[in-house]
């Protein structure tokens, strides 16, 4: 169990304490290392000796906004702490070594383990960014063009640029101190939210061509064949989020994206539903789970197989809820 | 010429007048009918007469926001205020007679013509919605729930939830206070921007897979075909930012969509590029204009024949740009 611990009381130990590492969870993004860029950065303005944990799992997209506090091997680190990170078993695998010994977590999720000596917790935050804001705002007085461009990342990708359900006030509040210190949000946004590599909108493309309407119109199904992925020579690194295509639909209540992995025999699903249609509950029939609005499964199956399937399951909830 | 007003000098004339008309602009947006909605209900608020002028090219995605202030046809009319409007030529067919007796014009457009008795102009405002809530504050210091969603809609339109280039502090701002006041932004960004109808989604998949790709992959051009139009089902609701998909892929620094409006000899050509290409020198070849980095014109040329003068004038460009 963890101490709570006040935004004061957070500035106080900081104030207090130096050499800090501090750790990201995996598959980090713009929120962990924003967040952990932009805290290492103003500690630092503050006199700290601060660094931030190589993650092996960050990639080229929000990995430079830490590249300049990576720590080096030989540091001698003082105190730990955890932004963003809800649990210690989210922490990537060369960070298992510090697992028990975080000594301040910083987080916004409402799940959070207490696994750490000390957790500054808001769960009414968007952002873990937003913490980080309001503590070096308490540390300094003010936040320098560095640590707000960091911080920008921070709260416009947790909130896809302040469009999801999760934006608050204090969200578009702060994303205007940090625009006001300096952060450059045109560039960052097109960088981030308004460019799409070739390969991805050319699969877009394909895939939205190939939509498959059912149910009159509550049903949308997608394909990624194989043949898609090589005619449009998208990647892995395309294909972020491209399963809310066919749930971002007017009039769809459920959104199914089906694709080839290795052969036609080997396929990933994923289903979105807009509330009170259950994604869990349609992927329970093929083993798979996850979230009641966005679960999937995997299938020795071909695409044809499983969409045949689904439609059998979907008919039986269709007839149940004439 | 126009007499340009302070805001206070704005907000003293409002107080002193009464019996207003609001006019917005053809083809009105989200900036144009949200405005007007704000202004006439804050008006309202403070014991004023005020209606929004009927504009037949509304849409339904915006014309909610005004439904409420639509002038019955025997309103006597005393003061004309035209928002978010440049000049005398866009306003709307049945308010050509207004156009010479325009008493207030409110507008965020270094174009603005000037044709307006008096000009509230701000043109470092990335939508006329903020300087009608910057309008309303002074008028009575506060902003009702039901002015704030319209003026937030105002603004999210404009900005495209704030990702575009014109977003400013100023604009992250006001919308902060707009969503403490009440304004919807949950679902307003559901319904505005994370929702596309089936018609959009469809000519979007045609789009993309018509795309042609010119100068090593730095010129993308989008045709959209009347045809295009009858197989998709799309509308002008439909067409929000859609000229914005050529020019977001990456390693595209101009893109281009030629759409034909009422024939194939009628078309519509949009140009977005990146810095430090031009898109209204592109434009002005063809008697054009905009913005530097988002332009266009009209030419009574089929699509073919666009291309071909775009590829003449492109091919220039890349020459002294070797």
């Amino acid at each position: 169990m963890s101490k709570m611990l006040s935004l004061s009381e957070t500035v106080a130990w900081l104030k207090k304490n130096d050499n800090f590492l501090i750790l990201t969870h995996r598959r980090p993004d713009g929120d962990a290392l924003g967040s952990a860029g932009a805290l290492a950065q103003g500690l630092r303005e503050f006199g700290k000796t601060a660094y931030v944990y190589f993650n092996p799992e960050a990639t080229p997209r929000y990995a430079c906004f830490v590249e300049d506090y990576i720590a080096p091997d030989d540091y001698a680190t003082g105190n730990i702490i955890a932004v963003d990170t809800a649990s210690a078993d989210l922490l990537p695998k060369n960070a298992a070594i510090y697992q028990d010994s975080v000594s301040l977590c910083i987080d916004h999720h409402t799940s959070n383990m207490m696994y750490a000596e000390r957790l500054c917790l808001n769960a009414d935050r968007a952002s873990c960014g937003e913490i980080i804001f309001e503590i070096l705002m308490m540390i300094s007085g003010s936040i320098s063009s560095v640590s707000a461009e960091c911080l920008y990342v921070a709260l416009s990708t947790d909130t896809g640029c302040f469009s999801f359900g999760n934006t608050t006030a204090n969200t578009l509040y702060v994303a205007s101190l940090l625009v006001e210190a300096g952060a450059p949000n045109k560039e960052l946004n097109k960088k981030l939210f308004r460019t799409k590599t070739h390969e991805r909108v050319s699969l877009e493309g394909m895939l939205i061509c190939g939509l498959e309407y059912s149910f009159d119109g509550k049903v949308a199904i997608a394909s990624i064949t194989l043949d898609m992925l090589a005619a449009s020579g998208a990647g892995e690194d395309d294909m972020d989020d491209i399963a809310a295509i066919p749930g971002s639909i007017e009039g769809v209540c459920i959104g199914i994206t089906i694709r080839e992995l290795s052969s036609a025999q080997d396929c990933k699903v994923s289903v979105r539903t807009r509330a009170p249609y259950d994604a869990q509950v349609i992927c329970s029939h093929f083993g798979g789970g996850g979230h009641s609005q966005a679960s999937g499964f995997v299938a020795e199956k071909t695409i044809d197989e499983i969409k045949a399937e689904l439609m059998e399951v979907l008919s039986e909830w269709d007839n149940r809820n004439r």
